[in-house]
């Protein structure tokens, strides 16, 4: 795909956190063709340390998110790189001194960026994997007259107190390399995101999809090639800062903060009127199954399809041809209600 | 318990991995009074970074290791600090030039201590957790005319990829602290040591004991506190040398490679020909009990009876009273074979 990355300038952007950001740039993407209605709109963020690219294989002409029948719009998180983030922001909010971000700082950059930019009056589908599944959440909660349907995948509407402990593991690992030096490092901390690429691993696939050694369908020979090549390739292109920025966001991710809930995730889910497929991953060791279904429980209108397999939490990131195909269905299935 | 440790004399030790360690140490502690015909025996090996005072939960006069009827002897894994380790060998075998110690190692020594020392004709039970559970296979399969019983609680007779690779988290975390210095600290390496428990804190237990807050019945308000006072301070009490070698033992655990079975796994498993009772721990992350069963299933005389409840790995370890009566239960009954 060709996508061409746009940004839209939101100006001084206030956050949840009280810091206004100067100059916010919210970037995006967008596939397909508006209608004259302007309701035919899927909205699709993204997910930590992602891109509008990681979530092109479910996008296109016939595709689940039918680009050929939908205007797709890809917002960019906050924290990726493209959008303002660590990275990208000039002082006195650079590097580490990027203010802190939440799931309703995103969302509410991103709904204005649908109706100021584009003026869109209905929503299809906001679908969104990980941390994306947070921001789905979040947009059925604070625009329910907007948004028509939701997906969230593998992800959760609140971090779990597991969850939040599980990322205190790649963060320390990262932090225990003194050359990220505060954040100002000259050089890249590289032992830190090597380190924090081999306590990733183990988490982000089930066990049985070790013990079956499929790392050798992603293209790698053994177990130390899939950790050297593939888990600390990745984070070493990633910007330190930029990561710790989204890993905050996550760590501290609750619809149920959203003005009105005082955080009563019951109350919050309950008041999430569109029609939901959730899909998590049936081995997901960080969003496991059984949150999604306790979530669906609070819902008026949702119904839970975990995705069969051993991909545990990379069930939705695009890898395995039978999770593409059944998460598929579910956000055709979706779609035609 | 006023257990006092004693020091077994192994002489010029030979390891597995090529290297004579001279003037190796087994240290041992002993509960209860050998008969004469020296075959009431239970041996109760450590685990990972543990020692006799771990595991004296078990054993006691009327408790299910039932010192008034057993003479038991829990020799200390090497590594511990107790028996021979990098914090206690002279040079040059000392600090991280310690040598590589298998599971095969550590029960060819205590079969000497056993054997020599005390003139033990008949096991009745080895008993093992986590990564005393390796060593309660191996000596199962080392010695089936010495052995009548073996009980592997939360572990398994190899090290599963995913296991290793969940190692490679903690172990990478504390490396990514320059202070660790290749081994020669002067001081200890603070950070490493505290990413490693960080890392550590999401895998021992499960989801759902974090979703219930059971860290509470463990004297810890919330969870920053349980993971600065208790897997933080735990780690920071030990040596890292010791516990990357005794790292380096988990991560190459595996009884078939044990003379003659060439790695053959079900072969191996299937000459243990002791009665056993195995007990996983039901959410066991990384000793899952589908791998458990799987062993069970190439046994011939074994039984899988899985420890209820989300303690996971820490199932076995002494906290919570149910999984104590349902181990203690198991424990019991498998003594009455």
């Amino acid at each position: 795909m060709t996508a061409t990355v746009q940004t839209f300038e939101l100006g001084d952007f206030a956050l949840d956190g009280g810091v206004r950001l100067p100059a916010a740039k919210l970037a995006y993407v967008t596939y397909g063709t508006l209608n004259a209605a302007r309701d035919n709109v899927i909205v699709f963020p993204t997910w930590y340390v992602g891109t509008h690219a990681d979530v092109e294989w479910l996008i296109g002409d016939g595709k689940p998110v039918d680009s050929a029948r939908y205007f797709v719009i890809v917002p960019q998180m906050f924290g990726n790189g493209l959008s303002s983030s660590p990275s990208n922001t000039p002082a006195p909010y650079d590097r580490a001194r990027f203010p802190a971000i939440t799931i309703q700082d995103n969302v509410r950059a991103q709904h204005r960026l649908v109706t100021e930019k584009f003026g869109i009056t209905r929503i299809q589908l906001v679908i969104g994997g990980s941390m994306g599944a947070f921001q789905a959440y979040q947009w059925g909660l604070a625009y329910p007259d907007l948004v028509e349907r939701i997906a969230p995948c593998c992800g959760a509407a609140r971090v779990s107190r597991h969850c939040y402990v599980f990322l205190e593991g790649p963060r320390s690992a990262l932090l225990a390399d003194p050359a990220y030096a505060g954040g100002d490092y000259t050089s890249p901390p590289v032992a830190g995101l090597k380190a924090l690429g081999r306590v990733w691993a183990g988490w982000a696939l089930s066990q049985e999809f070790y013990r079956d050694e499929l790392y050798k369908r992603m293209g790698f020979d053994d177990v130390e090639s899939f950790l050297v090549n593939f888990w600390e390739a990745f984070w070493l292109r990633c910007d330190a800062n930029d990561l710790l920025s989204q890993l905050n966001t996550w760590q501290t991710a609750d619809i149920s903060k959203t003005h009105g809930y005082d955080g009563d995730l019951k109350k919050a889910l309950g008041a999430i009127k569109a029609k939901a497929i959730m899909s998590p991953g049936a081995k997901d060791m960080y969003f496991p199954p059984e949150d999604m279904a306790w979530e669906v429980a609070q819902m008026p209108n949702a119904e839970l399809r975990p995705i069969p397999g051993p991909w545990g939490h990379f069930s939705e990131v695009g890898i395995d041809p039978a999770c593409n195909e059944f998460l598929g269905n579910s956000v055709r299935m979706l779609l035609a209600r």
